[in-house]
């Protein structure tokens, strides 16, 4: 069970059926003898779009269990499973 | 046109099928309601995964075309588009 | 205001004396014409020793000023700005 | 022995002397108990700026270093080392 609505679950959703389209990009840029540069581009890019549905899944969960849990005063559990994904969101 | 062989190439292909595999992994967790942390888990491992592809096809780009246009002398723009590469890739 | 105490402070003071030591120490490896790999490597050590700061920092901010605030039901505001400096975190 | 001429010397041990001023900046707001999401801008600034001169020195580090290997056929280690750097350097 999560936090996201549906309204933000279809637009997750959709952002990663782009990202597929991204990374399908990227092989058919190697099948086709692509230059580096522009496959490490397209890398990049499909990199980047997954930072950002990450952030976004990461906002609804703060919104939503993190809140929840602190007001019930369940939280050090909760805080420190965020503390530990934010960890590994930064490497 | 680039340096990856056609070995490099099949693996390559191979590791961005799983990654799209990943990736569509991600929307169905959404839709299925699952727990924002383990989502979380799984946007990590694809980014990680296409992290990896990068760094191959940069090994395959400094191994083959720096590599080649170092030896010819033809060195300035195409060491002024690696470092552009590296920056953006550590950003 | 924040909600580091005095061992925590104590402690991530030290810290920072021991990165100001890895800092200057990349001065002196630059002056003494040391080889670049290992000038990155002093470089990378005391970015990573940084980073472990921020996530003590973001640590206590989150146990702290987070949680009161969320306690407290005046929470959209902190937690916009606590994902703001996440994503920024992460860049 | 590296590849950084003394102007690039210059303003490499500059740029440092400015990072260890934003380091001892960290302790100071700490210790003056300034508000988290304050230090961690500062903690992002120096990393940052360390990131910066590890780009330089790494550009130099190519440029020279390894321009030189590359012309002299002595590659393969070099290139290997290179990627190994820049692998730790995204991380």
């Amino acid at each position: 069970m999560n936090s996201l609505d549906s309204q933000q679950k279809k637009e997750l959703i959709d952002r990663l059926a782009r990202i597929e389209g991204q990374v399908r990009g990227v092989s058919r840029m190697i099948e086709e003898d692509r230059y580096c540069v522009d496959i490490l581009a397209q890398v990049h890019a499909a990199r980047n779009a997954l930072k950002k549905v990450g952030l976004k899944v990461m906002d609804s969960h703060i919104q939503g269990c993190v809140r929840t849990a602190l007001r019930d005063r369940e939280d050090d559990e909760i805080i420190d499973e965020l503390l530990r994904v934010i960890e590994k969101f930064t490497d």
